[in-house]
């Protein structure tokens, strides 16, 4: 018995490990973030990026329910119901009926949540996890579902889908009114501690490119928001998206595309830092399509230069890589449909 | 005691399928097949390709020694020695020594070899294999190198390298003299019978395209050769690899890389059989680097269609994804440079 009790004790750990499920997650999502985008980025900062720390590679197909090439609003419904559904569809199914998201049901279940984007917050894909609207351009109609949510913190631009209003309703002071702290400015936002819900609309519309005034801001708000979810002991759901790297692609601008994705890399390695200290969080790192048939043609690892070209200014077809570190990653391997990432993560955050 | 036995019979399982190390490696290389490559193939296919069954994805960095775009060569060379080299490069380092390849290590450890390609045999990516020339235009000394190891099967075009020869020699009786089965046709090929070694030229240069007269003879080649290796108990290395999707590449030619595609598709189908049967190989499937900066701008999954576009006509510097299936596969995991490729072949087959 006694030579026994030391197999006994690995396969009981090997056993734990296998079946261990996190009470955290984070969804970074790469808006755009196609393989060329990940290895322009890659190249800027000299051969590797902090994603590499993922040990489970999977990839991603993206089209949605009406169309080969997807918008960014049906691809992050894809995660947030696990349902394709139509270019445009915020929340809602295929048929237009609303479906409760990962982020309502994490909710349900007494989990803490937040978005955080260096987009508005009504846009495609933070709305996509918390609104249910048949148009993304329906941002004031988005604004109002912020309300219908206690989601405890969001981050990102929007100010005028809340405060500048054709139905003239302020919607800063409804926030207030549900106990939210309110964030206007960067400076508002040093000022929050937590953990007072926060509701941080920090530009008119979307922030300003990293170069261009945002700085490390996406970064700093991943943190404040991890912060303020990680004082609920029953886990979270974060959404954090790197929004910007796909205008890079619209804009067929390499020079865009390779600062969001430094920016966003930035981001990934601040939360697996988080991720690897907390031991009980699941990372999941992807895209929704890619954008600008984007591909590298010249460049140098030394230098950290590379040239980029573009086939479109809209997104094409081609599936993206799936990244996941933490406590369940493994059910991220192999090769599936965009609406398997909502499942996988429901299996693993909510069933417990 | 007795309520412990199948807690141990499981860890011991476990143990022994984790330490799993293949006795044979069939590695499967889609030239020029990036991940718009793969997804064409997969649309025309209806949503799905054999590939998909590998449970294990990874991701290569394709740059060479010198170049920041890799080209064939030195691509299958970093798969062969392990090491990353100038481009052209065949078989040898980056100050053109010649190193011994994977397959030439196999041979020295008693195991059976074998090359497919539906180039030329003394094209690139074969050649890389069993030849050390510094550069990849050397085809009559690449043929020459073909002779130097005991290769037990080869299978490819490339006649005019072995028979209408500068030096006026004629490599045919050679390979003769040696033992080899020579087939210069397809109705030669139908007389093959194992165990004899088998050297299979069918084509002046390169075979031609699938639709052209081509066929199903990759995956009959593929299949000949694996059921020769498969008589050395010892196990073997088989590379087999699908040319021309570099070649729709290439020609901006939508059709050409579908059809090639599939025709590679099918034939891992075939090897993926064969390997689950078995259960003692190892499959890698993945490419040298893409080409063409081909991207997906339209199509249907449901009438199987594909609009794809180009950016160049040459080579793009992205990564490429990696599949592996069987015994030692999730050594294949993660992100990792085209050398790596080689380590984990060698020490997963060469090293028990």
């Amino acid at each position: 018995m006694k030579r026994l009790l030391p197999f006994l004790f690995l396969f009981t750990l090997l056993n734990t490990y296998a079946q261990q499920k996190p009470r955290k997650v984070i969804l970074m999502i790469g808006d755009g973030m196609g393989l060329a985008q990940i290895y322009a980025g890659m190249t800027a900062k000299g051969g590797h990026l902090a994603l590499e720390r993922c040990p489970i590679i999977g990839l991603s197909k993206t089209n949605s329910a009406d169309d080969y090439v997807t918008d960014s609003a049906a691809g992050a419904t894809a995660f947030s119901i696990g349902q394709k559904t139509f270019n445009g569809a915020i929340g809602v199914d295929s048929t237009g009926k609303p479906v409760k998201t990962i982020l309502e049901e994490a909710e349900a279940q007494g989990l803490a949540t937040g978005l955080v984007a260096t987009s508005s917050v009504t846009h495609a894909t933070p709305a996509a996890f918390i609104a249910h609207q048949k148009s993304r351009k329906m941002e004031e109609e988005i604004a109002l579902d912020f309300l219908k949510t206690p989601v405890d913190v969001f981050i990102g631009g929007g100010q005028k889908f809340f405060m500048k209003r054709k139905d003239g309703r302020n919607l800063i002071d409804s926030l207030k009114a549900k106990g939210y702290f309110v964030a206007l400015s960067k400076e508002d936002l040093l000022k929050y501690r937590a953990p007072q819900p926060l509701a941080a609309l920090l530009a008119e519309n979307s922030l300003p490119r990293y170069s261009q005034g945002r700085g490390d801001l996406l970064k700093k708000a991943a943190l404040i928001a991890i912060e303020t979810l990680n004082r609920n002991p029953k886990g979270f759901f974060l959404m954090i998206e790197g929004s910007q790297i796909d205008w890079g692609g619209h804009n067929n601008d390499t020079q865009y595309i390779v600062e969001e994705m430094l920016d966003f890399d930035n981001t990934i390695e601040a939360v697996l830092d988080f991720a690897e200290k907390d031991g009980n969080t699941l990372v999941i790192i992807t895209a929704d399509h890619e954008t600008g048939g984007f591909a590298l043609v010249n460049g140098s690892l030394e230098k950290r230069t590379v040239e980029g070209k573009f086939i479109t200014t809209e997104h094409t077809a081609e599936p993206v890589p799936v990244f996941a570190f933490g406590p369940g990653a493994e059910e991220f391997q192999g090769f599936y449909h965009n609406t398997e990432i909502y499942h996988k993560i429901k299996k693993l955050l909510l069933s417990h």
